[in-house]
């Protein structure tokens, strides 16, 4: 899979979620692969991209095509268990956006 | 200063690049350093997250005040001359999305 999201032509949702990791990968990196593989099966899904430094800095954006696409995805059942996990064992903070994409554009040099 | 940027309550507004970097520096952790002291003192800079993995994917997301603000940031000198500079040695391809943050939250664990 192209790192690139093969996104369409806005309007269209992202969820920008910025973390940094505890120590240690305690199941993560299964959990992780688990949930792209499952949110790319849910209804509204337009693609992901993430990217990790070693410092445990991480962003991963999603991509919807609306705000209930995202709601339902929130509200699935096998990821509020990778939720309470995330906040109890693999991140010290985070934050969560929600944010509309007007215009965009992709880049191949 | 925090991974994570303390931006102010929504609506503002994200720039969300994800690109995957050539080989070797060529000068480009340099500039980049250069670019978010410089983006930090623009008028409606509210923050700015940046990570990137061993692969050479990463993602920056800038946040901003308004749509005027990134256009000023977009057409800056110095900043054309560093755009110029990642499509020719630094950027193998790249993605550049502007989205409207509707809703946020920021969680310290």
């Amino acid at each position: 899979m192209s790192f690139l999201a093969n996104t369409p032509k806005p309007p269209y949702y992202a969820v920008i979620f910025s973390s940094t990791r505890t120590e240690g990968d305690n199941g993560y990196g299964a959990m992780s692969d688990k949930m792209v593989e499952l949110a790319a099966q849910q209804p509204g899904f337009l693609g992901v991209e993430s990217a990790r430094g070693a410092d445990g800095n991480g962003i991963t954006v999603s991509y919807w095509e609306s705000e209930e696409a995202i709601l339902a995805w929130k509200e699935h059942a096998l990821h509020q268990v990778a939720q309470r996990r995330g906040k109890s064992e693999w991140y010290s903070k985070y934050a969560l956006r929600v944010a509309k994409v007007e215009r965009d554009g992709l880049f191949e040099l």
